[in-house]
């Protein structure tokens, strides 16, 4: 049978080469030869040099991946990346999101989002002996918490001594190394250009996760700096940040079979976890996550449905809320048909069984791993127990107490104030309080609160927050009528919904905080105490984690060595590279196969004309008349407009670079398939495919429908 | 790229034998060779004939194609072929069409809807010389309509005089040729089986036409006859028939690239047209039928959907009406995108270059290819004319009318009766005036009449029927209140709407009609004459048209014999076969391929529990726990649903006996792709697949489900 046949022979080339693997670039040497094989053309030691093309070229937006693509700092990412700058810019008079925006040049530029970061890596190094020093090896509990931290902070602290970087120190291998990034942190940033809604978000929430796809997810931003070359703040005097290299477009298109990589940020996989916490996070977490979600969907429609001001304040978080919604009940499904747990579960037993062989390994291994097992039953009971307030409390109180943290924190001397209290986390603050006057609406908030407290309320008294029940109000088992006039009582009782009152306690002092009658203020200075003392057991149980965590996956990686297998460290939001090829799937919905392209012919079809398939009409006139210019694919005959790979890609990679066998652009990544992404627990090879939007796709837009050729002339494609 | 290699893989292979073709039984040594290439077991001669297995076993349901599968005349066909018969046994307290129906033993069984037959073939004869005499040839006009109707009526006549037996005249190639059909007309039919409508009509009108495909499109009659064999009407002492030969089932189920073949009675097909004709259907007569589907389909919903009864009462009509509402929207979209009009005017001018290239053909052809065009112009505009009175006239008219005829006709000798109206015809009127209580309701028809009548009033007056505006009281122009002031008038003045009333008419003198003051019959009656002009108008346009197309297509086959191409007649409501191959195709919806199977994976994705895909549970638990006894497919690993083949079928083929290479039963052809329908015009290898029912996925569901276990004993699936 055909299928047969086909299944057979993909597996077969996927045996060439390995399509899973998030690969740190210094990682690279390592599968040099795996590389080549799968056709790469330049030298694999090339993508380890972070200052060099393609690699400098790579950018994070934070959350989201992105590449220079000029020599004048535009950076491309895609349409869901932009979402937020192009809905903040929007107004019912002037919809950007559903018409799309082209600044003609730098003067019609507008600015991104508040918060908006571009983040250049210029550094990454191993920096697990600074971490985990030999005194902090003997410590167990909150002391080690706290002393990790400590090192953290003046390791962060030195290296941003350079200014105008952010530097992190990041966990790998759940806690067995650490890794110091540097960033060049760009703050001004602004929206080039993004295509209508139509095209940008084709197929909204009911195509999301699905193949066929027919989405144009791509949009640009431009990166500015002080004329002096440094990051800085908006200034009408900045200038284009000029990147040490930047990316050129591939002048062929791509086909089916061909080498492909991508360069990005995946934010977090979780292939190394235990059978314990795959159990928890199916069978509960996940459940309960996309049950919050739909009510917060149902919440959000059905408060903003008549105001349209309110519905493009909360359309970034609907589209959010959606995407993971969809994702985690997509890994539900997957999950419910699987072996997945049985296997994990074996792997752990052949674990213990071989640590448990040699009197070394056992005395080396054998007790942490079954300390993690117990603290991670803790550590889920408390999850189980928080999970309702967590989305139950109003975003202007958890506000108020980020900005009474920082009172309290900045009476420290700035060494010793808790990470993310820092002076360096000021800018950040800053600027995601003055971002709520965008995306918040007091009605809509209410109504989400109310929804999460009252099953909060309903949960046993012992399992609920005293101290928040006190300052707010509230009662174990109070009737709905009284919670709600228990908020009522509190959003009328703020004066935090107005933006300058919110930015002015921004840096105001404890005791200002202490002496306000503000109900959102008044009641983050009751929760206080008991909030750092819930800290505290947090970061008890933590360090504990850390340790036991740690050594559990030494023993792990000692393990796969033995097996010959060398071992990538889950996501964790810093720079990674994933090659494999571009591939259909022998089997898509029962009936179907899967190709590796769709075509704008798929755009025509879908087409509505309204809703999630309002593609514009410009765009269909040009289908019609197949006014495809140069981006007609001499195969498909006529313009690509997605395509699956093999590649190993998960949320945060969204916006990546996706580069062809001579480091070209050849397209943005910015999905998976439903079906596929419990591979970020459970990755299976011949199963999983990434999508991305085909760089031909783009410039054709570009060109025939948004007009925007002073883009395409600095980007070299005219 | 895959998609090319399996485009050439199907193609090369398709070239190896032809799947286009509706032979004709007695053709099929013609292609002789192509069977046998294809891969059929059994002697091609054994398919010329009827009275010997397996022909004698493929039966027609008028309509619907069928089949004997046991010895006591068990009958098997499409769900949607015993859809009506469903229908009206079901009841609001007791939902046949939603609960599904098996009869466990003959005495369960129900009576089918009236009206149903099931047909028998027994003989077809070329009577071409006895129609068109050496006299005839001779006569034009309104005199050849009447003495071609003449031979009709008197050859009908001697056949049917064999008791029991309706005998047809039917013509093939545009009148080129006529053949008398003798078939034995089995008049006691009884509801066997169906499955629920969650299989036997599982995605609804959303699926239908389309790929992937997980319809369980079954349903089972039983024919009875008197005890010594003759055809009879229902009496609890009639027998199962015993058929000379009924289909086996296959031991061993289909696999993709299997030789299959489909015998039955495809209704009509439009290969041999004219480019006006085609030209005239698709910019006119199909956009205008798929508008006048579009608004019965709401007037029915609106005026139905709060009201059970009603809506059971129109569950047939709406299920045909969207079958074709959504068959003509296909070819029209397909039209749009095709060069076919171009090619077919480039064969026509291509016909007439050969033929005025020499002299005796020009002498023989010309001048009639001309007329034919003509000819064609006139009916166009005709059918422009009469369209909106067409679907306006109130159905209880239509009756009257019907009955009114029947009355002056039956004044005259058997012999010289309008053919419809003759002594052989009156069961078929009385039943379907029968048959009118279970499918008509006063409120629903009066809004669809009047919806109808007001375009038609719009229509200028020359444009409009005197007669029927002076029957009905209707003015050119007038408003829309006092159209429906004469409609109330008219409904509220008659008591058709009473079955027995309307019964009571059947067979009523002409004076008892001139008599009568109930509305419809007087509107019938004042009708008539200006009824009876128009007729023989028309008879005299269909008698050039006769004369002149039978030519045309006498000089197209003399044509296409010089290129080496046989010609098989359009489709006809004739027995026919076709064969071809199980194969999927290496393009679906954009971005995806078919692949030759469904299965019941594909049941349990799309189940929504409500509505077009409301799967029942028992299924749906049998397919989550595997239950699939020896209906699994052992490559699938799991049970067909439906599977594509490369077949030439139509509408009437539906239920249509699909066969193995060894003549055995392995499923039930119901349904064409949307995007292949238009081969009823434009016939195309690559891209045209008809959709079978798998015969696995009907025994699984009659055994694992629907516990039918005395249907599986009696066809020997046991």
């Amino acid at each position: 049978m055909k299928k047969s046949l086909l299944a057979l022979a993909i597996l077969s080339t996927a045996s060439a080469y390995a399509d899973e693997g998030m690969w740190m670039p210094q990682q690279l040497p390592q599968v040099a030869k795996q590389l080549k094989a799968a056709g790469l053309k330049l030298d694999p030691s090339t993508l380890t040099k972070l200052t060099e093309f393609p690699m400098s070229a790579i950018v994070s937006l934070g959350g989201c991946s992105a590449s220079f693509v000029s020599p004048q700092g535009l950076v491309v990412t895609n349409h869901h990346c932009v979402y937020n700058s192009v809905a903040q810019n929007s107004r019912p008079e002037r919809d950007l999101l559903a018409n799309g925006f082209v600044a003609h040049n730098l003067g019609e530029e507008l600015p991104a989002a508040p918060g908006s970061r571009v983040y250049v890596t210029k550094e990454v190094l191993n920096v697990t002996d600074k971490i985990i020093t030999p005194e902090v090896a003997k410590l167990t509990g909150k002391a080690r918490s706290d002393a990790i931290e400590k090192n953290q902070k003046t390791l962060v602290a030195a290296c941003e001594k350079d200014e105008g970087h952010r530097c992190t120190v990041s966990s790998f291998y759940g806690g067995l190394e650490f890794y110091q990034i540097k960033q060049l942190e760009i703050r001004d940033v602004r929206l080039v250009h993004a295509p209508p809604a139509g095209v940008g978000k084709f197929g909204g929430d009911t195509d999301n996760w699905m193949w066929p796809r027919h989405t144009g997810d791509y949009g640009f931003y431009r990166a500015y700096v002080s004329k002096d070359g440094k990051a800085a703040d908006y200034s009408k005097d900045n200038v284009p940040y000029q990147s040490k290299s930047f990316l050129k477009l591939a002048k062929e298109g791509v086909k089916e079979g061909d080498f492909v990589m991508v360069l990005g940020y995946p934010g977090r996989t979780n292939r190394h976890r235990l059978p314990s916490e795959v159990a928890f996070t199916f069978d509960w977490n996940y459940p309960a996550f996309v049950q919050a979600s739909a009510d917060n969907l149902a919440i959000i429609d059905r408060e903003t449905k008549d105001n349209k001001d309110s519905a493009l304040k909360y359309a970034g978080q609907v589209a959010s809320i959606n995407n993971y919604y969809k994702n985690r009940q997509g890994m539900i499904d997957s999950y419910a048909g699987s072996d997945f747990l049985k296997r994990k579960t074996a792997q752990h037993e052949e674990l213990k069984a071989w640590v448990n062989a040699d009197a070394r390994r056992k005395a080396e291994f054998a007790a942490d791993i079954e300390k993690v097992e117990h603290l991670i039953t803790e550590r889920d009971a408390k999850v189980k127990k928080e999970f309702n307030l967590s989305y139950g409390q109003p975003r202007l109180l958890n506000t108020a107490r980020t900005l009474y943290r920082l009172a309290n924190e900045s009476q420290k001397p700035n060494v010793d104030r808790k990470a993310g209290y820092q002076e360096r986390d000021l800018p950040r603050i800053k600027s995601s309080v003055a971002n709520l006057v965008r995306t918040y609406d007091p009605k809509v908030d209410k109504a989400l609160a109310s929804h999460h407290l009252k099953a909060y309320l309903a949960q046993p008294a012992a399992e609920q927050d005293a101290a928040f029940n006190a300052a707010l109000g509230l009662k174990p088992g109070m009737s709905e009528a009284e919670l709600s006039a228990a908020l009522d009582k509190l959003y009328a009782g703020s004066k935090m919904g107005d933006a300058a009152v919110r930015d002015a306690w921004v840096g105001k002092s404890v005791a200002d905080f202490k002496a306000s009658d503000d109900a959102f203020i008044k009641a983050a200075v009751a929760m206080y105490d008991a909030a750092m003392k819930e800290e505290a057991e947090e970061e008890e149980l933590s360090g504990k984690l850390q340790q036991a965590y740690g050594n559990y996956m030494k023993a792990k990686i000692a393990f796969m060595k033995t097996k010959g297998q060398a071992v990538y460290p889950d996501a964790n939001s810093t720079l990674r590279v994933t090659f494999g090829k571009i591939a259909g799937r022998p089997w898509g919905a029962d009936g179907t196969t899967w190709t590796a392209f769709t075509t704008v012919k798929g755009v025509a079809a879908k087409a509505t004309g309204t809703g999630e398939f309002n593609a514009p009409k410009a765009q269909l006139d040009a289908i019609k008349a197949k006014d495809f210019g140069k981006y007609v694919d001499p195969k498909l005959g006529t313009v690509p407009v997605n395509f699956l790979a093999t590649l190993d890609i998960t949320g945060g990679n969204s916006g990546s670079a996706a580069l062809n066998a001579k480091g070209e652009l050849v397209g943005l990544a910015f999905d998976g398939t439903l079906d596929s992404i419990i591979s970020d627990w459970d990755f299976n090879n011949a199963n999983t495919r990434d999508i991305q939007v085909d760089l031909r796709y783009m410039l054709w837009n570009m060109k025939h429908i948004d007009k925007a050729d002073n883009l395409l002339k600095e980007m070299g494609a005219e």
